[in-house]
C-alpha cells in the first residue's frame, strides 16, 4: 500500500491555505448547524452573487441548440442571445461537446485579441493567446514551462495568493520573496525587488521571472502606472520573464484609480525583450464564473520554438474545457449598445461592482475602526489584508527566540485567532501566514463577498471578538 | 526574451503524437479545402456523433433554471429533465458557476460510489473519488502524488496511450516498458512483466506502479479475468500500485466478451494490500463528452494522509469543472426505466454503440484483408493499432545498425508512411512510433469513429495507397 513515506516530498511540503485546516473545520462547523460567514475564498456565487443572464442564456442555448429550433422556446430566449448562439455554433460546429483546438478554439482567441486591442489600444497576437481552466492552470503551465534547473527561482510578492507558493514547492522550484510596502498601499518598491534578487543571487537561485498580481490578492491594492513601468525596467534589466496575474481587472473600486495592463505600459515603454505572461479568469470580476473554470493567458515577446513547446504541454492534457472557453468568450465579447440583452446586461454588472464596492468601504471602514486593527478601504480585487495586534503572553518574549522558534511562534498565532473567531462567531478568514506576512507581523485575509449584512455583522462580530480575544491574552 | 535553451529540459523531451506534427499538417491542408478523414483522435462529436438528448437538456436547464420557471419552456423539456435538474439545484445550491469541493460535489461523489456498487457488486468510498477534468487529469495526479524520487519508475504497456509517456517525461519520472503480446490479442504477458520489472532494477529503476489499460487504448483489446487477475497477484508481489485507465469500460463490442473493472476483481481476490487507482471519463464510452472535461478517479487501498495529500492536490487547482461534474453524475445516474427520457435514452446509446461496433467491423475486416496490413476487428475501445509490412528501400539493412540508428531509421519509416497518407488520401492516422512497438515492427493507430461511409472510403483508399507505396519503394 502506497505509504506517507513513498508520496512526493514536494507535494508534502505545498500549502494551500484558502483551503487549508480553517475551512475544513468550517465545514464541520457548519455541518452541526453553525452558521458560517464563508470569507475564506473569492467564490462570489457560493455568496448568492448571481450569474449574468446573458451568459447563462447563451451556454444554455449551446448545451441544447434544439431549443433554438422550436419557436416556443426559444420565444424565452432575447433575439441577441439566440443569434449569439447561432454565430458561435457556426464558428465552432463541434458544440460544447468535441475536444477543441489544444490553445482553445480559434475564433475565441480572435476575440481575446480584439478584446485587449480595445482594452489597451494595442494588438495581441491569437497565436500567442491560450485558453485555460481558470487562471491557476495558465499559472501552471508557465511554471511548467520555465522551471528547468533546481535552482531556478521566482519572485513572488509578499503577500501573495497561495497558488505561487504551492506550486513553486510542487514544481521543485526556488521561492524568492520580495515585501510588498504595507505603508505605502501594498505597492510594489523597486529597493525590495533589487535586496530580493540580490539575496537569492547570494542563496545560489537562478532567478527566472517575477510574479505581480494586481489587483493584488490578497492585498486589495490597485498597482500605479508609475509602479508598473518599475517593474518592467527591473524586469529588463535583470532579464526576468513577467507573470502579471491580472485576473481582478475589474474590480476596482477605489474613486482616481484606474486598472493598467502590463501588456499596455510595456507596449508604452516599447519593451520588446522581457517576456510577459498575463493571466485572466471569468472567475472574479463581476462575472464570478468560478465553476466553469475558465480563462486565458497571452503571451508576448517569444519566439515560436518556445511558443511550440507551451502549445505541446497544453495539448497533453488535450484542451481547457469548452464551456470555460465560451464564458471567456462571453466576458470578452459582452452584448453591445443596442443589442436586445444590452441593457440587462449593464444594470447587472453596475449592480455587482456596486455592490463590491459598498461592500469594501463597509469592511474597510469598519475594520479600521477597531481598536488593534489596521486596514484601509480595499482599492480593488476581492479582499483586504488585515494587520492586527496582538499581546504577547505573559513570559514570552519573541526577541529571546531563534528565527526558527519566532516563525512558528508567529504562524501558530494567527492561525490560533482565526480558528478561535471561526469557532466564537462563524467568520472563516484565513491567517496572514498562509500568504506570507513581515516577521513579526499578524494579519488576516478576508473577502468582502458576502452579502451586505453579513459584512455589517462580521465587523461588529470581529470588534468583540478581537477586544475579548486581547483581554484573554492579558489576563492569562 | 525567454529562449529554447531556458525551457524546462523535461518538457522539450516528451511527445505527444496524437496531436503531434502529422494532425498539425492535416489541418494545414483542410485549410486548403482538401476534405480530411481526421481518425487520429478519439473525439466522436467532432465527427458527428450526436450528444445524448438527456445530458444536454439537463445542463441546458442547469445553466438557466429560470427556464424552470417558465412554463412555456420548461415544456420543451421532459418532465424527468426537470426534475434532474431540481434535484441537482437542491443538491448543489450554488450551481454551475461556484467553485465546488476540492474532490468534487459530495452528491456526485456517492452517486459514482453507487454506480461502481451496481456495476461491480461492491461498495466503494465516496472519499476515495475525485472528480476531475477528463481522466487526463486524474491519471497526471496520480503521476504527482507517486513521483518522489529521481529513479521513481513507472511500468507502461508498449504500445501505451501517449499520455503515459508524455507525463513520465515531464515529472521527471522512469519509463518502464512492458510489452503487449500482439500474438494473443495484445493482452498482458506474465513472463514479459517480470522481465520488464528485472531490466527496471538492473537500471537502477525503483518501479512504483504499473499501469494498464483495459479496454485498450491504442490496442482496442479487451483484458480477460485470468489476465487481470494475473496483473494484479504480480502488483502484490513486488509492492506496485496498478492505475487502471478504463475510460473505454462502456466501449466492449466483441461477442462473449466482457469488461471486468480492476475493482472488481481485487475484491474476488481479496486483495486489501494493493494501492488502486482507476480512471473513467465522460469522453469515450458512448456520451463522448470530451470538450466537458469531466471524470473521476478511484481509489482503494489508501490510508488517509496519503488521501489528504491528494486532496491538497486537487486544491492548488481549486476543482475541476462542474459542467464537467453534472456530466460524470449523468454518466453514472442515467434516466431508469420509466422515466420519460428513458426510451430515448436508450435509443440513443443503442445506436452509438451499435454503430461503434458496425464500424469496428468494417475497419477491422476491411484492413486486415489487405496485403501488407495485419490488424483483427477491434474488441473494444476506439482503435485499431495495425501493423503493416514495408521492404526495405535497395542498400537499407537495419540488421547493420546500431540500435540507435535502427530505432531513429524505424520511427521515420512509419511517420513517413503516415504523412504520405495524409497527403495522398487525405487520411490522419498517427505512426505507431508515437505509441510504442517491437523493434523492427511499424504500425499505425486509427480510429473507426468516422461515418461509416468514410470508414469504408478509408479501408478502399488505404489498399490502394499502401500497394502503391510499397512499389514505389520497391522501384526506387
Amino acid at each position: 500500500m502506497v505509504k506517507l513515506s513513498d508520496v512526493n516530498s514536494k507535494l508534502q511540503k505545498a500549502h494551500y491555505a484558502v483551503r487549508g485546516k480553517i475551512v475544513i473545520r468550517a465545514q464541520e462547523l457548519e455541518g452541526q448547524g453553525k452558521k458560517i460567514i464563508y470569507c475564506n475564498i473569492g467564490n462570489p456565487q457560493a455568496l448568492k452573487q448571481k450569474p449574468l443572464t446573458f451568459v447563462r442564456q447563451v451556454l444554455s442555448l449551446l448545451e441544447y441548440p434544439a431549443l433554438m429550433d422550436n419557436p416556443g422556446p426559444a420565444a424565452a430566449f432575447p433575439a441577441d442571445a439566440v443569434a449569439r448562439a447561432k454565430m458561435i455554433l457556426e464558428k465552432n460546429p463541434t458544440g460544447t461537446g468535441a475536444y477543441t483546438q489544444s490553445a482553445g478554439i480559434p475564433f475565441i482567441r480572435q476575440a481575446i485579441a480584439d478584446f485587449i486591442q480595445k482594452r489597451d489600444g494595442i494588438t495581441a497576437d491569437p497565436n500567442r493567446i491560450l485558453l485555460t481552466d481558470g487562471a491557476s492552470k495558465g499559472v501552471q503551465a508557465v511554471f511548467t514551462l520555465l522551471t528547468n534547473k533546481e535552482n531556478d527561482g521566482y519572485m513572488i510578492p509578499i503577500p501573495q495568493y497561495p497558488l505561487y507558493s504551492a506550486t513553486i514547492e510542487l514544481y521543485g522550484a526556488r521561492q524568492v520573496n520580495y515585501f510588498l510596502d504595507e505603508k505605502n498601499e501594498w505597492q510594489l518598491n523597486a529597493l525590495e525587488l533589487e535586496r530580493s534578487l540580490e539575496e537569492a543571487r547570494q542563496n545560489g537561485i537562478n532567478t527566472v521571472a517575477i510574479a505581480v498580481i494586481n489587483p493584488g490578492n490578497p492585498t486589495g491594492a490597485v498597482l500605479s502606472k508609475e509602479n508598473i513601468r518599475m517593474v518592467i525596467r527591473f524586469a529588463r534589466e535583470h532579464k526576468l520573464a513577467i507573470l502579471a496575474d491580472e485576473v481582478y481587472q475589474e474590480n476596482v473600486y477605489a474613486p482616481g484609480l484606474k486598472f493598467h495592463s502590463f501588456a499596455q505600459i510595456m507596449h508604452e515603454l516599447g519593451e520588446k525583450e522581457v517576456t510577459l505572461f498575463s493571466f485572466h479568469s471569468v472567475s472574479k470580476g463581476f462575472l464570478g464564473e468560478c465553476g466553469h473554470r475558465g480563462g486565458y493567458l497571452e503571451i508576448r515577446n517569444m519566439p515560436d520554438d518556445v511558443y511550440a513547446e507551451m502549445i505541446k504541454l497544453q495539448s497533453i492534457g488535450l484542451c481547457s474545457n469548452v464551456d470555460g472557453q465560451l464564458v471567456t468568450y462571453l466576458m470578452v465579447a459582452p452584448p453591445k449598445f443596442g443589442d436586445a440583452s444590452y441593457e440587462l446586461y449593464e444594470k447587472e454588472r453596475a449592480a455587482i461592482l456596486g455592490d463590491l464596492k459598498e461592500k469594501a468601504e463597509i469592511l474597510g471602514r469598519g475594520l479600521s475602526a477597531i481598536e488593534g486593527m489596521h486596514t484601509h478601504i480595499p482599492q480593488g480585487a476581492m479582499y483586504a489584508f488585515v494587520r492586527f495586534d496582538l499581546p504577547h503572553p505573559k513570559g514570552t518574549d519573541p526577541e529571546t527566540m531563534t528565527p526558527e522558534e519566532r516563525h512558528k511562534y508567529e504562524a501558530a498565532r494567527d492561525s490560533k485567532y482565526c480558528l478561535r473567531l471561526l469557532e466564537d462567531t462563524g467568520i472563516c478568514v484565513v491567517p496572514g501566514s498562509g500568504f506570507g506576512q513581515q516577521p513579526g507581523t499578524l494579519h488576516f485575509r478576508t473577502t468582502f463577498l458576502p452579502p451586505k449584512e453579513d459584512i455589517t455583522a462580521l465587523v461588529e462580530k470581529m470588534k468583540r471578538f478581537h477586544a475579548s480575544y486581547v483581554e484573554k491574552i492579558k489576563s492569562a
